[in-house]
């Protein structure tokens, strides 16, 4: 059987104790029906095996996960001091998700790997051992030596893709942390992003408005003439196609998505809202502006259902297809 | 042929200058298709002519309407001062736009039509000749003897049904105007309004979070944990089956909904941003809390395609054909 010439993705197992091992494992499983291409997997076969009853094929680099791809599960070894069990996350299994992540990123770092997925973690946890990080995307960022403010988190579905300004800020924040220099900034990783890892050319960007209405001329607020509009003046004036300030109510219908590439939003809720009700089980999260391809699916570490079969792994499909994907596409334009 | 006892819904056309004669004209069009109950249309008998060259039925009573809905559009004439031109509003069109919507409130009122359903109305025009309220859902709360504040606005799709707890409001103003008090207030309006319009007799309401992933116990804001949770537990403690604070973007994909009747947001995106996402064409928005049915597509006046015969019906016919469904409820429980 051929293969393409492409190094096999990374893809860490995430907390031991979440649901990550269990989709993975089912990726695997489902591998042609999914139409997966060769990865590896990373992590403490441990926390697979005890959810799992496939075959693993322990390797011990990524160059031997393309033979090993067809007898079992491929998996770069890493052992949790302790073995967790399912739904109870530890310590233990914090710094074992903490290391299998390193490991991924230094395999995509240094060519031998095409991308890395991430598995799902316990925020909570890694916190409890002294991860500094807001989450896994600025982890990934600092190994590259990226500016945690010149990624962006995109969430792309079959037919939308969102970017949020601002993420994981409360309600009450959003309106003091946009700026123009903000929307601008991650209006252009939006756009250079849908260039290298979509392989759109000349890529169409709608920019969300805050307000109810795009603001009504101002009557309903004033961020779209202040903020908003101001960005998109100087991002059209670098020859990118922008539009807007859209009223976000209308932004995400069938034919409204048909005019744009990727809708650019001001807040949280208002890029994961229409993105997880139109296409909740294939969400998937690409980080932006990284000289490596990331993804991850759009879940958490789901301990509630972990270890009872029944967790769904269509997102950590979509995750690892779209990472393929985007490695087509940069490597067309290297 | 044998039609129900019920008397007609009263239809105002709306702005004469927006696409409002055009939508409700082509909904007696296609009457059968959209399986519409009969309707007699309120208004400029010549806005609906020089859109549309199908039969007018000129009536005086809305008890002639059931008859002349086979042979031609039923409408109660009320001329404007002057005529209009499609997509020209003028302030004579804003008078008679607010006409129509006196009177189809007075004939529901007085039980000579079953229900009212309003067309599309300019409110920079109707602000222009001194109406004084926020739009026409507080006119017709006013002409219902009802306080502004004990109606609440309802969505409604085919699959999803949401109730903004602030409506028109900045962005920024949104925390402040959130009270646990205004929370109960629409939750309860929205609990009403499922029994008595859309007859369920225990309905299920979902109550949204403001801030992202539902505050995260209180990191991501402590509106959840101050206002939300002690407005659920006040409903829940008067019998209502409530649950929340959920967290919004995972709310509205299809097994989300089918946990709920409707969902009370604490946000007009928050509410529309889902609902035309999933519902586009066929949102319907539904005033709760009033003595009569109240209903009226999901858009404006859009003066922009008015009189070129683009604008589609659909949102207009399921206005019409929920209003009906709504009267059928009142009238079983009555």
């Amino acid at each position: 059987m051929t293969r393409s010439a492409a190094p096999p993705l990374a893809v860490s197992l995430g907390d031991p104790a979440g649901i990550g091992p269990e989709v993975i494992a089912k990726c695997w499983d489902y591998r042609a029906r999914f139409e997966l291409p060769p990865f590896v997997a990373i992590g403490d076969p441990r926390s697979v095996s005890r959810v799992w009853d496939g075959p693993l094929e322990l390797v011990e680099d990524p160059q031997e996960a393309d033979a090993a791809f067809d007898i079992g599960l491929p998996l770069i070894q890493l052992s949790a001091a302790e073995e967790d069990v399912p739904g109870h996350p530890s310590m233990s299994g914090a710094h074992c998700s903490l290391d299998c992540l390193e490991i991924a990123v230094g395999l995509a770092r240094s060519g031998s790997a095409s991308g890395v997925v991430t598995g799902p973690v316990s925020k909570e946890q890694l916190y409890a051992i002294g991860f500094s990080h807001p989450g896994q995307t600025e982890f990934v960022a600092e190994r590259c030596g990226v500016a945690p403010g010149n990624v962006a988190m995109m969430m792309a579905g079959p037919t939308l893709r969102t970017v949020p300004v601002t993420t994981h800020l409360p309600f009450a924040e959003v309106p003091a942390a946009l700026t123009t220099a903000l929307i601008e900034a991650r209006g252009r990783s939006a756009l250079r992003g849908l260039q290298r890892n979509f392989g759109i050319a000349d890529p169409r960007l709608a920019i969300a408005s805050l307000n109810p209405h795009a603001g009504e001329g101002g009557t309903l607020g004033r961020e779209e003439i202040e903020i908003i509009e101001p960005a998109i003046a100087n991002l059209a004036a670098e020859g990118w196609r922008v539009t807007g300030p859209h009223p976000a109510d209308t932004l995400f219908h069938a034919s409204a998505r048909a005019n744009y590439d990727a809708a650019l939003c001001m807040y949280h809720d208002q890029a994961l809202i229409p993105l997880k009700a139109l296409h909740f089980e294939e969400g998937v999260n690409v980080t932006l502006g990284l000289p490596i391809v990331r993804t991850a699916p759009d879940h958490g570490t789901a301990f509630d259902i972990a270890g009872q079969d029944r967790a769904d792994p269509r997102a950590m499909a979509s995750a690892i297809r779209l990472a393929a994907a985007c490695g087509v596409h940069r490597s067309l334009a290297a």
